[in-house]
């Protein structure tokens, strides 16, 4: 099967860029000395999953308990479920994983919740590990940053069912911020206090044995801190616009990562001579960034959604008119909402499809 | 199975508000001496299909084939495929469907494709029936009104294992035009020339049975043209904030059709005294409008997208403020690429599950 073959829209990853988009985050994380748990909610698939493991991962991060399911049945292990399971039905769940893949670990960031973990655990049976999620910025998830940080690592050791093994905190604010030195400043910043709550935490007798955070933008600022012991980066296996405009160290793009993720559409209508219509819209690409899917190597050509299933192509140079049934690739705006379109990704070497992997997580927000 | 029951986040329908919507737009169309082929393209559910047929619909029109595969093989009839079938490989599977279901009707807007569509179906001794797509304005696809309209219809016409059957016209642009009257204003003027394309094609001695377009928006409004043969709008059955807010013939909302569509989410985090965490971000609510989801009859909270996983509430009033583990409902944006998130939808009745519906051509955007 080859690039040719392939019905469209369809999700394509460049396994060349890819593979060394992986061996490059693993020889960072390894030359700084830091663990990386790369965050699974960015591919949701278990083949990509085992890939990063296979180069030294220590089991990837989850967004969500569903896609920690899926992962684990798939033999995934090392899992950090990294937003808060508080539904009854859901800490079932979560029980059922645990017993599953003892070494999943939970974040916690409510001592109401931590007690009817704790509680459920207890009747479980089973032990289960937990870090305390901080709020270092990002006004999302996590207890404010020191005492309270503290009172809650206290409830924590205080069920017998629960171990007591860190701190989370996830500076998503941080992640885009535009220029490096900025962006460094910006990361070292909502840093600070995390690093500050794992001293007095320590200073208060609990050992703190991981402290989990960092993203694609700042994976070579964040191993500045030595506190911090996991970076728990994403999207720099596959890359997307949104990240390479943030700029790198070295210049004005993030060049460390090659953008190997890509979605191929066909020219389905060429109705005038400045437009080309192609089969993929809102339901192709994500729509939450303010700019749009860019043509690869393809000049002379624009692209705007034009509604669920349209893509609408300005032709800007006409010596270079799409014609009927051509197939171009576009990168997307975001990758982790545009993988959680698709049920599979064709895995290419070169125009070869080398293999299909299923996204078995895809759509597993529960 | 009861809506506490649910795992989030979810897609609710409310089943009350789904049959009122689905038997008025069949009445409607039925006064109006119209037929009624609703866009599948909203539900992507097989389910939802038979039910608007069993009220009276012709059957469903669908945005791409990978839709109309999915709806024949649920035993759905009546199919209008809306977007061209361009790629060799597609034509092929074109081919098929039509041998499995021969009153499939499929879009044409270029004479290169019509040649290669009458080539394929005399070789598999079939006979597909087309309509000229004709582009109203929209600026997508379509063969350009009146003459070029023409042209095709014959070139439709002197391929014998092809049926010209009428025309197309979606006047997609004038959908949300905000307000009646201008909305009015928009869509006569849009489907004008459709209508003098209609008797231009007419008068050449070709019959043209169908002629098909209309939308949501446009559901009071395109009845008035007598040359229109059919409707194809789609959100009414569920609803969506963008189509409420448009303005009906009575008033600033259209209120004819009824917000049967809720995504359920969970609050998982309560950090501080003016905010509240759900589980449902960019992945659970379609994000191309420039609003976000609404709570449904939940005062006090406004809901901002927080990332892949995650919405923010500002809690507007303390005295309301969520518990953790509360579960809200709101309205989507969007209802098509929301549904499109999701792998089933519950059909409640109150409270209670009736049914939960696969939403089987879910992802079939090929």
């Amino acid at each position: 099967m080859t690039r040719d073959d392939i019905p469209t829209p369809a999700l394509l990853l460049d396994l060349d860029r890819f593979e060394r988009n992986v061996r490059r985050m693993a020889a960072h994380a390894r030359a700084a000395g830091k663990n990386l748990r790369p965050h699974a909610k960015t591919h949701r698939c278990p083949e990509i999953a085992r890939r990063q493991i296979n180069e030294g991962a220590l089991g990837v991060a989850c967004a969500k308990l569903g896609e920690a399911e899926v992962m684990a049945r798939a033999g995934v292990r090392g899992l950090l479920v990294t937003t808060e399971v508080v539904a009854p039905a859901a800490i079932r769940r979560l029980m059922r994983l645990v017993s599953a893949v003892p070494d999943t670990l939970v974040v916690v960031d409510n001592a109401e919740n931590v007690a009817e973990l704790g509680r459920e655990a207890a009747s479980d049976g089973v032990t289960v590990d937990v870090l305390v999620d901080i709020d270092v910025g990002g006004r999302r998830t996590g207890m404010a940053p020191g005492d309270p940080a503290l009172a809650l690592a206290r409830a924590v050791v205080a069920q017998p069912a629960l171990r007591f093994r860190g701190l989370q905190g996830y500076a998503g604010h941080c992640a885009h911020v535009m220029g490096w030195e900025a962006r460094r400043e910006a990361s070292r910043g909502a840093m600070a206090p995390l690093m500050e709550t794992r001293t007095l935490i320590e200073y208060a007798g609990l050992p703190v044995e991981i402290v989990a955070g960092g993203s694609t933008g700042t994976w070579d600022i964040d191993v500045e801190l030595p506190g911090l012991t996991e970076l728990q980066a994403g999207s720099y296996c596959v890359m997307d616009i949104d990240y390479r405009r943030i700029g790198g160290r070295a210049g004005a793009t993030l060049t460390e990562f090659e953008m190997a993720l890509t979605v191929i559409a066909t020219v389905v209508s060429v109705p005038t001579a400045d437009r080309a219509m192609v089969d993929g819209g809102l339901k192709a690409f994500s729509t939450d960034k303010p700019f749009p899917p860019e043509s690869v190597e393809r000049p002379g050509i624009e692209y705007a959604f034009a509604g669920d299933e349209h893509g609408r192509l300005t032709i800007t140079d006409r010596s270079r008119a799409p014609k009927l049934g051509e197939r171009i690739e576009f990168f997307p705006p975001h990758c982790d909402p545009t993988i959680n379109l698709y049920d599979r990704i064709y895995a290419m070497r070169g125009d070869k499809v080398e293999a299909v992997w299923e996204i078995a997580a895809r759509g597993r927000s529960d």
